[in-house]
């Protein structure tokens, strides 16, 4: 278990390094200089977090505490900028990574509100906040309508993650495998949408 | 009083359920999904309490204890999107409905910074924030400037009705007719604003 | 010392005030109505504050406290709306102002981290939070892409600023000095910008 805690750790760093990369690409395409890069990387790693220990109290906030979290965004920011992809290429690669990042943080984030005495409904709403809420700010920061809000299945896929986890977490299930199931469950729903090609159908008025 | 305080214990689930309304209604004009309906419902039902009780320290904030409240929210961006209103159309109803939620949420959040040993000023402007803020949210998250700062009499109202409810309790008046006169107050300004278009002036550059 | 302390109390007053007209003008430009002229000017001269000491968890909010920081807020909106200056204007005195207004922020919001007892890093961060965050919440709310991540050397002055008052006082500089270099340091960085038309480069995809 001492492996499963190591490779857990490094994997939450390496979360906020993809939800950074992803908000330095939305920086690209809007060409943007270092400092936006760096704010837009920070702010998609850490909104969904953040948001969370706000509304549950949990104060001064966890990155306050962790620099080398705010290294790996700033790095990936950094990283994205020099290496100067085309914005409109093709992101493959990023978007799996982005999806373990959502179903890793989904997971974790409804644990982190159970711990704090939260109802389990409240914990996977949270978890699900955690999980996508980075995003939303990234988007609303660049003058975007959020891509969550736009048929991606995306919160769905975290909030089946971090029910998952709750529900077996409540029936006496150990940490541990609840967690792996838990982010097997958000990732495999997720890596079906991409793969598939699904979506949710979007409004249309009648008549 | 137990009838009084029953209905408005209703009347905070309705006040939630007509901010979701016009939150999923501007979710109808972007043409979002289903999830983009229940996001931006949330958020502007729950945006000006939430701004408010993080701003006075008031946490785990209020509606992770009140599943019914996300219930209602929810509910309402369901049953938008299912009906398929065509968003060009009037909704007069939803003006009045919406006009009563905003004084509803003035008094009872300057009750509750009150309560929270804010001064009376300090109340006045968060029963302000409680009653506007989560259209703002709506409005930001959707790409538009919100509704809130273009000549609609709408702060103001929210402003009077918070005020007269603070002075009558300051002066020694009781809780439920406070209550009930602010409200009035706030809802008797919009009310007018609505039926005699009232609108403030906007800004007009010299020369 | 005595005076210097009264002038750093006035000189918050005014930090306030700065940022306000900084947010009025910005709502000139969009034809806002008095009412959406004082809540932005509002917005920027409290959102970088309000940020910090939300993830600090420095509650309730220090403006709620002190109704002449809102009063400053109110008259600059004010008199930015009456005054009806063309928004096409040089505003080249409000830039220097501005200037001031950035350094002071950013050293004093590094002091309340230390203060509160984040590490030196972070304190730092929370400076250049302090003294930009009003702005980009000016920008968003107003419907643009936030002009601090647009090449201007903004958030870099705050970096400066901020790092060398910590760097001093954990040398064992007392807090005057600082102050007054830390000041200084960040108004000569954002001053040369201005004067010189220093800019950050912007991102340019490969090929």
């Amino acid at each position: 278990m001492i492996a499963l805690d190591a490779l857990l750790g490094w994997l939450d760093v390496a979360g906020v390094a993809v939800f950074a990369v992803s908000g330095a690409l939305v920086a690209a395409q809007k060409r943007l200089d270092l400092v936006g890069f760096t704010v837009i990387a920070v702010l998609t790693g850490f909104g969904g977090g953040t948001l969370r220990d706000l509304l549950l109290g949990r104060t001064p906030i966890f990155w306050l505490q962790r620099p080398e979290l705010i290294a790996a965004a700033g790095a990936a920011a950094f990283a994205v900028f020099m290496l100067r992809p085309r914005p409109t290429g093709e992101f493959t690669a990023l978007l799996w990574a982005d999806a373990v990042g959502m179903a890793l943080y989904a997971v974790l984030g409804a644990e982190i509100a159970l711990l704090s005495g939260a109802q389990p409904w409240a914990a996977v709403l949270l978890g699900v906040v955690t999980a996508s809420f980075g995003g939303v700010l990234r988007d609303v920061v660049c003058d975007e309508i959020p891509l969550l809000f736009q048929k991606e299945i995306y919160a769905l896929a975290a909030l089946a993650g971090a029910a998952t986890f709750v529900a077996l977490r409540l029936n006496g299930i150990w940490r541990d495998p609840a967690l792996l199931i838990g982010v097997a469950v958000g990732f495999a729903i997720r890596g079906a949408a991409i793969r598939f090609g699904w979506s949710l159908p979007t409004y249309r008025p009648r008549g």
